[in-house]
């Protein structure tokens, strides 16, 4: 049987077979839902409302809900997240790989009866040096397309490849950050370096999985096909929109650069993931790639050129080669560590000529996949906390009423639950009649709620959902279990390089949770060292910063080749070191 | 109205529209019909008999007859071509662009978790010294492909590129000569230089025109796509069979050479040839190219690689610059003349250190197209003949009824006629009165038909088709003007290198007209100079003997470029001196 699923708030509906989920139902009508567990049915973050057959509405997992009848589904809409766009870093020359250059060619005569392509190949060493390609494609017309541009075309070029042969016009460049959550892309002009528009969006996979795993083992059970057309369909809709918005066609956009962690990396180049993530998690390719955009699908020029930054190993991707171009890592003078928190978080140490790096799974905690009421830093998350003289007050994104906790307030929670003497310092909510004195007004809050001890934020008649809000013991122990692999990672990459962690003269933390988070939280909870806390600075989407660099500089690009070969990653899973480190390091910090 | 066209002799049929002509039924059908003048209806070699409204049989013109009604047609079938296949010319070593290599790849650990691409890379550096190219396409699945090969496989290399990696397997290539009319392939083993099978067939372009200017102009009016596909798609047909012959599979040919006049190398790749045909008739393209076979829809390995020859000129093509593989025209040590006559005629005039080349228009004459009876070296065609005492005697390919007059019986014809006094150095017909003493008893075969005067060869009853056959004045002026141009061609590249004719020490015949015509009747009829007979030499299919040279050995290929980029090219038309030597090489020589 096929049944009609409706989505009046979205304006839509669509047709499925008997028993399939109401999850497969929103994909089925490209609604994206948020689905990071992949439909596994453990997450909760795909509660939808449902007409029951009564008339009244029900809250269901979209999952593990099957269309057995014609359906009217609400869907929670869940739009306009925090996405961070901004970073710093800048190019000191603008010298893009693909550029423009005036040619003028000599026309044909019985007497010198030379090829087009051959009097073409002239004009371009005339004008550049450069020794032309032979290129049958670009060759099909020739004489008529010189006739028409008057025989002084502008000939686009990268290296020795002929790209276009046309009048003078706009030569534009995209930067994009394909990140597990978010995607963003930047248009560029570049003759001007300028960023003529900045757009971005869900990464469409999360219907997939919200994390590289889920979708992992999504596309080795499916094929990654699904998967690369997710993202290079979205790709192209922030193409669309950003050109759309600098009033500019997709024939003047000759180079796009991409950057992602190495999941997304494979999977938009439509790479069968599987050996990230089976041991020893290596990736097919890491090198840097310079393709054809076109082969990917994406609507640019059709002879515009595809650049991909250099991943380092499984866990360590493209996104922190961006980072350390971002951060000029090659040319730092002190030993500096570079962190980029997303969905996983991936740290970087340098003094400038050795680079060490490694990978720990910080991100999950901290974008809300397992946490209770974790959710990203989209309206109505509570993103900052604290506890003073026996009160709680946060605050929320856009100021409603509350609907989650986000990282940057899981982190604040954290540290004042510690401050407060709420939590101890290994972790465990205190019993409410141990409680410190200046926090026994609290204790109303500390409830055992489906068996666990929990903390309770706000009260049913405080949130948007009218359910309470509240970390339970075992969010305590995801933020524990985080925030201990980064330290024990930030103390192997220190080991590695032989240095101590005084030594590090800067932090310089990437990424939407990098730049939201409070320093002294993450100080107060160790999940950086408390002696780093003068030193750290937040350097907003360094990943796309770097993207951007490498668009508008070749020589970012090449850097950034030469600083990923010659970083060391430390696979921390194999180190036996990690786990002593790793359990050493589950204890929240004494307070300071 | 729809009307259905049988053709009984070939078993097929094919449904058209009112007004279609019968030639454009046969190409439906796939007949390949010779229609050697594009179907203007001049060239009267498209005549079919159909089956009259009286039920009688009749004759009519392909071109010319519209369908108006269900038709049957009996297409006078013309297989079996006389295809030369063989040529001179061998590789001092086997050394083909594509090659194998066996590696042995490290497996992967914790500890050294680099990514497949990269532990490839190492091994075909070790086992070759080569860096291997990126490329994410071969990357997809590697590790399964490594592990499915016990990471023992062989990789096939085009220099830095990886085109596939497999257990061992056969190495194979193909060369390809296409001709105007016919186009050879030779499929070749990699590792013994073995020519393993060797097909040919008419190109069946044919049906949009017998010569370059008249497909061209196909091309040029309707795309170039249709004869694109055409040459292609008899380039796979013989691919098949060569591999079914061999016992070969397509996944074993990794590499492709493809020879051909300018024409036939740019309607290969699809690219409009306008610039041939117009003044001043320059190619689009003449580098050697080496591209994606499969980009061309050619059945290989998907991988496999294209090679094209380098053209030198609008009308000295691909074809040329194998001819001069073929002969080792940059290892001469004396003057040398190299003649490929096909359906043009290209010259080259060289000894090893500078080249001369032209191209004139001698084919056509020679392979039918413009003589009354004129038809292809095919079975019943007049191949040789001669006159003694009075008498008239000739030989007939297949020994059977003559059907037409091929390029070497029409050399023997007019070199007979000018030895008996029935022609004289003006290339007039005599008046039966005017005939010497000992060819008087030819008199009667001198006869005025359709108003121009002639000279019958066969009599009705001595045919296969009933009807006589004769050479007319008009056929002796195209082989007057053929042999014109050839003589004046030679001689200004001799004066364009500053030599004589004397200084010439060998002629190399190319091409099949040039291996089966009597070099004594070519000095007979000056279309080469009397003092070279002894210095005349065949050399069978140079130009597919060059194509097969540059499969075995890239360093041929890489003196095709040598020497094509270093050829001198002598446009006749444009050249002042050209009109007058051709005038004065109108006439037949005087008897010696």
């Amino acid at each position: 049987m096929i049944y009609r699923v409706s989505f009046p708030l979205e304006n839509t509906y669509v047709n499925v077979r008997e028993g399939t989920t109401v999850l497969d139902a929103e994909i089925a009508a490209d609604l994206r839902p948020d689905a990071p567990c992949g439909g596994l049915g453990i997450c909760g973050k795909c509660r939808v409302e449902i007409i029951a057959e009564d008339g009244t509405r029900k809250s269901v997992l979209a999952c593990e809900t099957k269309v057995t009848r014609d359906l009217t589904v609400y869907v929670d809409s869940d739009e306009d997240h925090r996405i961070l766009t901004e970073g710093s870093g800048t190019v000191s020359e603008l010298s893009p790989a693909v550029r423009s250059v005036p040619l003028t060619v000599e026309k044909a005569t019985l007497d010198s009866p030379s090829s087009g392509w051959e009097r073409l190949k002239k004009a371009v060493f005339k004008a550049c040096g450069t020794e032309l390609k032979p290129d049958p494609l670009m060759a099909d017309g020739l004489e008529k397309t010189l006739d028409l541009l008057r025989y002084t075309p502008q000939a686009v070029l990268y290296h020795d490849e002929l790209l276009a042969l046309r009048e003078c016009g706009r030569m534009l460049s995209a930067a994009v950050d394909i990140g597990t959550t978010t995607i963003v892309l930047y248009l560029l002009d570049q003759e001007t370096g300028e960023v003529l528009a900045t757009e971005s969006m869900l990464n469409p996979q999360t219907e997939f999985g919200a994390d590289v795993i889920s979708r992992a083992d999504y596309a080795v059970k499916h094929t990654p096909e699904a998967l690369a057309r997710a993202v290079r369909g979205a790709v192209n809709e922030l193409l669309r929109k950003a050109l759309d918005t600098a009033g500019a066609a997709k024939d003047d956009l000759f180079s796009v650069v991409i950057v992602g962690n190495t999941c997304m990396h494979h999977l938009f180049l439509g790479i069968d993931p599987r050996s990230l993530v089976l041991s020893p998690y290596v990736p097919s390719i890491s090198e840097p790639l310079v393709l054809r955009a076109s082969d990917y699908g994406l609507e640019t020029h059709k002879n515009a050129k595809l650049f991909l930054l250099p991943c380092i190993a499984g866990f360590v991707g493209a996104d922190t080669s961006a980072v350390m171009v971002s951060c000029s890592a090659d040319q730092l003078d002190a030993l500096t560590l570079m962190i980029d928190i997303g969905t996983n978080g991936e740290l970087v140490l340098s003094d400038g000529s050795r680079f060490a790096a490694c990978s720990t799974a910080a991100g999950p905690a901290f974008e809300g996949a397992k946490i209770t009421f974790g959710m990203r830093g989209a309206e109505g998350a509570v993103d900052h906390a604290d506890i003073k003289n026996g009160a709680l007050t946060y605050s929320v994104i856009g100021s409603g009423k509350p609907r989650g906790i986000c990282g940057s307030g899981l982190l604040d929670l954290t540290a004042a639950l510690l401050r407060a003497g709420i939590l101890d310092e290994t972790g465990r909510f205190q019993d409410p009649d141990e409680l410190p004195e200046e926090s026994l007004p609290l204790a109303g809050r500390l409830q055992d709620i489906d068996g666990l001890r929990s903390f309770v934020i706000a009260e049913e008649n405080e949130t948007a959902s009218g359910k309470r809000i509240y970390l339970s013991q075992k969010d305590i122990r995801e933020v524990q279990l985080a925030k201990g692999a980064m330290a024990a990672g930030i103390s192997l990459m220190l080991e590695h390089l032989g240095r101590k962690v005084t030594d590090i003269e800067k932090v310089l933390i990437a990424g939407a949770f990098g730049n939201y988070m409070s320093p002294k939280s993450a100080c107060a909870i160790g999940l950086l060292p408390g002696v780093l806390l003068p030193r750290i600075e937040a350097v907003g989407n360094a990943a796309g910063t770097g993207a951007i660099m490498c668009a508008q500089s070749e020589p970012c690009f090449t850097r950034a080749r030469e600083m990923a070969s010659r970083t060391e990653f430390i696979e921390l899973a194999s180190n036996p070191a990690f786990q002593d480190r790793f359990v050493e390091e589950l204890m929240f910090p004494e307070e300071s």
